[in-house]
């Protein structure tokens, strides 16, 4: 059986479709498609008693520090939930940025399935600081107020930006000193590390982070993410947790296998550095367009702009991509482990053409 | 890059291993696994809106009927607690056997995710029937009853029972005279179309049934199940349940090529006419050991036995299976699509040496 | 302005009107209205923060024991789960009774709002023990079952029986052995106290139960029942619970004005003999006609009774009261406070004409 | 039995504290006792089957047309959280002003208990309109967000503000062309009717408002509010979702009589024209002290100012009041239906004193 037999059978679509909607859009990288077929055949142990899942463990534990315990689950928004329940009581709120995902994207989520407040603090640029979190980290004791006692931030934000080590560990000190424990949403976390060029446990385990959230899915894997309790004294019931929200994979291993495909030879920082590049690409060329302004650092792999009236539609006549805000006309361009240079060089003739 | 280079690199498990354990101890059908690679490479949008996800519609149309709507998700306990919400206004119970999935292997789930009462009833077999569904289907319109609302039925049952289409379409018609929906647990409907030799339609939407969790996990795919409303008018707000229940896959597309091989060539029948017959022959075998004494018809892929005291533990130090009913020292053995000819005799041969 | 002015202004109901339907039928014992008045005019801190609570704290632990916590809440499904909450975290079960409140009367509160799991266990007379306990106590450590990791006792129970001191400290033994927390819903401790005849701790505190509901609507009062920390340190986050659980009373002043009322010159006590004494009398009477069957011990303010056919319906043309189990024609006649000789009198009279 | 006998007896506090920290710090209007009197003795069918829940109905189909349906319930938080849920599906959220009591003082029941998300959106007086809703009222048929279904305003706002009978039509108006319905939080709608000095039906029922939460704690009786589905084919299920959130008082004759007490010859208005006119005349004598800056229009019974640092602090020696913004040294000063003309004074008097 060969891949052009079964190509023949079951390919569906035009592999050529390229596009800056999301880093989702994009499939798999291919050693993560080897990886899966390397763990396939034979019997092991469901629901993670596997030979992979506990190579993954180790692996984490490597990356973050030698306490620390992993549990795979199936997206972002099951990590992001779990993880802020382990984190708090019933009666626990959590503050974050108005522009994180867990707020805007998760359809209530953490309120309906987690049972908790989300305590929103709009920022300028996605990130929260001490002084915002104050805004909202307040009423301790008062039964009235949902408790405010946990602080989630996203790394990479929703904005492409990132926080430097030393701006997690001012958050984790501010945190922790008001008796509040610190999630991390580290869907792209890759593309921050990449980004920073710092050791990943520099602004996150050692700077103080609870509980992470360590993405799979937008770096160029099928499905999957890690909650990995980076202090697992901080953290309470995860097992039962993820079963109950329904994020308990049967077949771990696949999971597992596919994370520790990323974590091997850091093809997560190689594919994270890959679309970090062509994200500088893009805004480097954009910014030689005086009729399209910027409106976020670029410090992942996406370009916030602000488009003339009428560009962002004709644009999508060939390349798909999301408003940010449509009322502003700003636009979001995301690249993935699989743009090119040349889309991002189509895609600048394309913008350049339509404004010139 | 061979598969034999990978291998060497990231193989990490024994493929020898076989167990009795459960039918997700396997992995993935070589079918499934060439899909993957086939719906991966280019873009395609996320969240259900890819060319894969659309065939899939288009090919369980074949199966159960022209109108209805496919929803894939993640895993089995997503399929159910989501398809029973979308039944179900926020004050409704549902009625279920005792042994059901729902009630005892999902943490509560449906209760603590889905904010549903499960009225739970006894059975000898794991089916219910209409008198059975009596018993817990009354007090309609008492705000101090959780109102019984939906019936959930699973096919075939935790103990390996199947329901015929008649029974299923007795159930239908009780239900629906009451006022109530029926959701079918289709973790393992492949084995029970297999046993009953009919189309599924069957057992499924011409009779009745109102919303089913069709399962693929079980069946030889990595991960993935789908939510089918055969009657969309019973089930309300399925797209925004599946997000908020965080079983939204963001590259459905993988999910539902996986489907799409499960369909092509009835690879789903076979697989579970595989599965079904190695249960038989076990079944044989087992029937002329005296010691042992089988407890439940073995209508699918499960064999159900009451050992002799400390049998259980001797197999063990050679195979891996579950106790069912630990204080009956009553087990469960379950075979899968990848269960050999040869691995049933050599499990034959290891209880008759046992009971010698 | 006279009482009599203000009667034939608002007083709409005929107040000579008497049933056997429930305990919450009945108005309000006439010291409990004295005291509401006296509770009355200037002002009080709002939320527990006044004297009639910190008065009601003082009087419970003259009850229960020194270190015993209250938290007045408006009714007793609101009761039984905040304390049930406060016991378990969010992956927790609750064994009780099959026949108990919390599983049949309120429309799945504990599941919808509580978010735990029910495990229920037949029994013949409402009464659990550690043997049938011991049927849905098992499964600790499986991430698939809800854990089990709190018991739930009624008393007097739903069917009119009482646990003795000793039976209540041996479940209390048995749960604490398996590291389970006790809950006992007292909405009727009063009969129980009253029937058993010795003083409450010996059946509460000091057999080991760790959270008490402690009614008042079903004996005399407007409407209040209160939380009982006995074991404070089993029980977490009470205040937050109780607010989130919309159980917090703003002029909480007048809960606790009603309890202490209950608890000077041991009203509660009183009222519960005389409830008792009506439904002794009832039963007695009872016996003597051959057509009843009594279907439980009367060991509180209630009698259950099979009729046989047709006497329900000619019977409740004069007075009113419920079907237990309408298939068995089982009915439960309940005595008040304010039940009297001539209604007991008046009832069996009826009973004799019908059945002659 | 004289009331002096009783008060020696059970009176515990000092009838002669006042306060300006809240309304519900008051006690019991001397009608409203009475009508619990007058209510008492004899057998009612528990649970809002008594003929005071019958003659509440019919009273306020008088007040607000003769279709509502109204649902006694026991207090603030409660019909809020209930109503809305009555308004949504599962996935529904609720655009708010960021000061609503549902976002600021519930504890995130709307959240935990209701399963709802609160859109909340800052505004300069508490008062949304139109174009602030529009801020949140978007995303209609996206799966990822929380989809924005009605619309909460509080009549009076926490802000002490009236919205005008066309301010609240325009809300309604705005609210259902977009699909959404309206919930008006009417814990002090008494104040707002004495302010508006029109019918209440012109800026409830009439002008479009979907369902109120219909409050009398705050305005002098003992506990209870009423839900008033004012168009009851917007909201479903209420008598379910009442018992389900632990709302249902089984002795439902005593919140109906209380509040017929209140309607009985317009006690409600005069209560809160009396509250409100104590306001008025503690803002006119402080508009006359220049340290002292009045923040909020007075048009209820609520005083809001910002004061000079010390100055609360000097005057809480004295007299009980919250502050409303720590940090900007906002305080409230609430009046009551017992409030006189004295304690104004006498308040004044301090503040002038103080500030001399």
């Amino acid at each position: 059986m060969t891949t052009d037999t079964i190509s023949s059978r079951s390919r569906l679509h035009d592999p050529a479709l390229r596009s800056f909607a999301s880093d989702n859009y994009s499939g798999v990288h291919p050693e993560v498609l080897a990886a899966l077929a390397d763990a396939n055949e034979g019997h092991q142990i469901a629901y993670g008693e596997d030979v992979y899942t506990a190579a993954l463990q180790e692996a984490m534990s490597k990356l973050f520090g030698k306490n620390v315990e992993v549990f795979p689950v199936f997206n972002g928004t099951g990590a992001n939930v779990t993880a802020l329940q382990s984190l708090l009581p019933r009666w626990g709120a959590v503050v974050c940025a108005a522009t994180a995902h867990i707020n805007c994207d998760e359809n209530g989520a953490p309120e309906r399935v987690g049972g908790m407040k989300l305590l929103s603090v709009p920022t300028e640029d996605g990130k929260l600081t001490p002084a915002l979190i104050d805004k909202e980290a307040w009423g301790f004791g008062d039964e009235h107020r949902a408790q405010p006692l946990a602080v989630s931030i996203t790394q990479t934000t929703e904005l492409g930006t990132c926080y430097t080590p030393a701006e997690v560990k001012a958050i984790c000190e501010h945190a922790h000193a008001l008796g509040m424990k610190v999630h991390m949403d580290g869907a792209r976390l890759a593309n921050a590390a990449a980004f920073l060029g710092v050791p990943v446990r520099e602004f996150t385990s050692d700077a103080g982070v609870d509980i992470l959230s360590f993405g799979g899915t937008k770096n160029g894997i099928l499905f999957g993410e890690v909650i990995v309790a980076l202090n697992p004294s901080a953290a309470d019931g995860l097992i039962y947790l993820r079963k109950m929200n329904m994020q308990l994979s049967s077949k771990m291993r696949f999971i597992s296998a596919q994370m520790l495909a990323l974590l091997q030879d850091e093809l997560w920082l190689k594919s994270a550095r890959h679309s970090n590049a062509k994200a500088a690409r893009l805004r480097a060329a954009v910014e030689q367009i005086p009729q399209v302004r910027l409106t976020q650092a670029t410090e992942s792999n996406g370009v916030f702009a602000v488009l003339p009236e009428g560009l962002a539609e004709r644009l999508r006549t060939q390349f798909r991509f999301y408003d940010w805000d449509e009322a502003a006309r700003e636009v979001r361009w995301m690249c993935s482990f699989d743009t090119t240079e040349a889309d991002i060089d189509a895609f600048v003739a394309a913008i350049r053409a339509e404004t010139a």
